[in-house]
């Protein structure tokens, strides 16, 4: 697991992490521990799950945590000062949070693995960008999606000019989560995607619109170059968009759609990427990721499975099980953590980083990629460059 | 299968046709010839299958025909004044005679059933429907994916309301066998398909895109209001599009994308249609057209098979066989000639026509739909409406 | 259409077909009728549709038939005289009725093309094939799933070698039309399947469970060799079996299983085949039939779909539209008529058969399969030689 | 995750857990410490990793283990008496291990979670049903494949009688990774697999055949009554069968079969059960393990999707993301642990056991169904009662 040679202390141990947010009710939170600790290179110990004192602690004490903090600003300082303080922190927060948490640890000296959206606003990411790179510490966006073995594998094809050029890419996220008025209902997390104050200036492409976009420019390796994007609220009342629909203009020429709803009736996470070269195609679907279709021109479809021989080493870097065991969302996620402890171990033992994870400039990116998309939209749906 | 009493001689026998191209070599021809004659309703017995006289000759004895014409306008005449002359004629030429054909017979008194698109020009689609409207004859036109029965089913599912308030349609029809500049390698189809002085104004849309068109608006009962139209052409050389991207805006305050490509490697003929509404979703895939699915709010999906009894009265219409007998796109055109046999007997017998087919507003809808998406596309993917 | 040269005046025209059998209200009657028509090579001109001659009269006329006979033996007998008569004779009468008919016309001097199972006993199946073997007439049973391309195309990748040698194969059938006592409630079909008097000794056996033998010979060219069968009548008081489950060991060392069921509850007609071979699997589901898997060992399933240039002349033989445009059950059925309609052209020219259609060798197996299967079921499910 | 009210201090910890085997090289050692881990509820603190001294402690190190034991008898022994002892232990040896390791670690009182199959022999599981009997402790089998959330909601549809009487089971489990001689290669899996020695009178079916037979069993709650099996060994050379096609027989009049395979030409782990009752059917894949298709007679069928609010509580016990988000193979092997972690807090706290994982009668029932099956092969497939 540990890349590189003459590793120091730090790789006689499992790593030591801290948590902020990811308390009690929070679904993405044990995501995140489970994500961390899945390989057993880590473990969380210490955590500010709550800006609710008593919360805070019931969430610590049900996590076991030796650890639990009133702040996180408390905690980045204390953890920096202790002899066994945490190698890293998990930032889970709601998003207008991430900015000022990851900040404070990075100025601790301590490594982030920060959920995504990066930032709140655009500023703050490019703030984030010039921090980490001032700092020699890891910074690793979840963008937990690129985690999948297959998403590797299609990326290594790609690369390897198995699809040709890149003429034409569709990319769906669809889901029906808010096809009825949930906000108005009580529901925590649609009242805060649904309000600009908290969610920003987008919703639904903020929210998963920016997992397709990270997808795309992922495979592909190729720039989203200008965009015209179509934003509904069709719930009424609602003031951010639940649904929009993007035509693309790649870098290369190559041309797309990004559709992303939250209406479509029916679809629970419905993540898929389609990709048409000059030679070939390629077909994602996260629902069941562990399948890679290739459809090279004038042959029959190739299913490409996770875990078989023939996959890439890219492909079996992200795979922890032979093939016929499906891997999913957990893993994935955990592929995340598993190159960013990589590299964290690599920091301290004085190695060059290798990479392998979503940075602190993919954040940036789907920082750029929303406001443009949302600038577009105002404009009634116009062309704008990215 | 004739609907109505009191029905005359012409229903003691099966209705005599004639074809106008689809000669030798004529993919479609066959079609036609199969799908006229499927049900046993109709045969067709004459024909001036090809302006190459020798060639239109060998066509009409390889089918048999009692009567082989050199001319349309020859037989447009002989065939009105025989006693046994056809009781309809099937128009199979090169788009650009679809009209002169069709206005010749229906001047001599002759019901018409009409290949896709349905004229050249707008303007001649707008004086088709004139004629028709003018004369009390059939006119049918061979958009023959929506003979599907699941398609009916469909159809008759948003029609009921159990999709409730249509919001969001994704429609596709992707193929790749332009993907290849076949144009400058003597393949025939290829080169008058992306030569504007054959093809009109689009290639791509014209021959795939109108089909989406016609089926979103077929199935949601609702028109396409305003559209944004990205065209490409992706192979060196080519003057027409062979790939574009479409967003829409429904009359009814929906959204939608609509996409199509000729290079889309791997993909055949990937017609695909997604309905979401306020109360379910429908899809359906064309490969596999058998089956539709529904996705009813907050309940798992269900997988409805043609030929089963909860199929509504429309489907059932459409279908010959019991199910798990799977039907493909040759009884799905046949169906667009069942019904048009139906009506040509009614007036036949002075009833009112039943319909049940695509006609001529089918036809004029297609061509402003790809006037317009022509004229977005050329000032850059701008919005116009429809 | 028409193989070979030098051929007669037959060639130069529709061949004329007549029905016994298959009037009102049959279903299959419409499908023979259908699929002999398909090709524009044959017209059914003749019948004797029923035994009750008012229903004889009405389906003769719904089918505009120029002459409807009272009996069979009279249409034999004034067919073979007429100088226009018929070409061949469709036997599609109940099972029961098969051998009479056939041997009739036969006797006659006409070509015969007869449902399955093709005769009520064995020893009927053994007459048949003596007297096919001393006329030099053709004699094409309707095994139709063995004419879809894709099994023509998988039957063509055994021969090659492709799937190595053959040592595992998987058949099902599996329906549930049968789930609930429906001869008690006066459903006709039911009764006549379930009665030992009408159906013979096997019900589910006999009216699928042969398909699924017919489609494992015909695909791996590899006969069963003994069998051991588990037979079920699940339903109260039915005395025929609607379920079995069967052990195989095929000639060359292969095995497999071989499951039929009327009562498994939500399957249509789910007749499917897998065969694993030495160097690679093959499978096939007739509900979706225009695909078939290939899996070469170590590499990634290929799906195979029917009308791409890839695909084997043996496929390409039994296609009639590009690839996308799906074909299904009546197409399949159609091509055991053009190819037995093309061996009828040629006996009348004085050429030799070229097969292409299951003959009455098939027939004589099927039977030889139902009269051990159910020989071992008797005796509790024991091995019996084939 | 702690079910039950005044739970004892072990409640307000990790539970700690020690290994036995599962060192270097073995695939199963990860997938037990992650299962084991995932819902953060335990953690493995001590192994006796591997009978190689050196391996053991390189395995130990590997994990960050506390203590690494030369032996099995000495950890069981120390762990009993330390007060910071560990509260179960993992067995994850080779099979013949399994009983002498189980043994020991219940005779020291400490709670056993075992790898299948639980025993070498059938007395071997008798004895130790008779010594868990006799201890208050908890005895769990990581027979994994029913942890699948689908696999409980099925059991739970049967239960509720939404399948009604069930008539017909179709089990499957097909591999290929035994297709060629790979025990004369060094492969050492294969060698001990296909060895009688290691491996026991059979290969194929007791390995993954017995995951068919706890699958049917768990989901139906109906015990086989009798079966008639029929091995092969299609590699040349090999003793044991790496090929089983078995007829089921039901107690409750019910018929299936059981096919299993490790030379089935591309399949990976297709497991996979179809359940057909008198109202309804059910049908599950383990390569797609979160779709569960519900066919409710006469209506469509229903693709249930685990995550979402119909599923049931049963169902909903063993999910740990909200729907679109999927589940694996290593989150269904942690839902055995969850519920035998349960277990043990309630045992530790004096309460009752609740279960919801395989036990010890699994294990056993296991053998037998093994013993029986060899019983039947070698009398060259005959019925034999289980």
């Amino acid at each position: 697991m540990i890349h590189g040679t003459n590793l120091p202390e730090a790789s006689k141990r499992r790593l030591r992490a801290g948590i902020i947010g990811g308390g009690e009710g929070a679904f993405i939170g044990s995501v995140h521990r489970i994500a961390a600790e899945l390989d057993g290179q880590a473990q969380v110990v210490a955590g500010a799950m709550s800006s609710d004192p008593a919360k805070a602690q019931r969430s610590a004490d049900a996590w076991f945590l030796e650890r639990s903090y009133g702040s996180f600003r408390e905690m980045a300082e204390e953890e920096a000062r202790r002899q066994d303080g945490i190698d890293f922190v998990i930032v889970a927060t709601p998003n207008h949070m991430h900015y000022p948490v990851a900040k404070a640890f990075l100025e601790a000296g301590i490594h982030v693995v920060c959920d995504k959206p990066m930032t709140f606003t655009l500023e703050e990411s490019e703030k984030l960008v010039e921090l980490v790179e001032s700092k020699h510490l890891v910074f690793a966006l979840t963008h937990n999606y690129t985690g999948y073995p297959a998403v590797r594998q299609a990326r290594a094809m790609v690369q390897r000019g198995l699809v040709g050029s890149v003429r034409k890419v569709l990319v769906e996220y669809n889901q029906d989560w808010l096809m009825e008025p949930l906000e108005k209902q009580g529901h925590k997390q649609a009242m805060w995607r649904t309000d600009p104050a908290k969610a920003g200036a987008s919703n639904c492409v903020g929210d998963i619109g920016t997992h397709g976009e990270n997808l795309l420019e992922f495979i592909t390796g190729i720039k989203i170059k200008s965009l015209c994007a179509d934003f509904t609220s069709f719930v009424e009342g609602r003031v951010l968009e639940d649904d929009a629909n993007i035509l693309l203009r790649l870098e290369n020429g190559g041309k797309g759609t990004l559709v992303c709803s939250q209406i479509a009736c029916g679809e629970e996470n419905n993540l898929n990427i389609r990709v048409y070269g000059s030679k070939g195609g390629l077909e994602w679907h996260q629902q069941e990721p562990n399948t890679l279709i290739f459809k090279p021109a004038g042959k029959p479809w190739e299913r490409m499975r996770v875990g078989l021989d023939y996959m890439s080493d890219e492909a079996k870097l992200s795979t922890r099980t032979p093939s016929g065991h499906p891997e999913g969302y957990l893993e994935a996620f955990a592929n995340v953590y598993r190159r960013a402890i990589n590299d964290i171990r690599r920091v301290k033992g004085g190695l060059p980083m290798e990479g392998g994870y979503p940075t602190v400039y993919d954040g940036l990116r789907g920082l750029q990629f929303v406001v443009k998309t949302v600038e577009s939209a105002k404009a009634g749906a116009v062309w704008v460059d990215l």
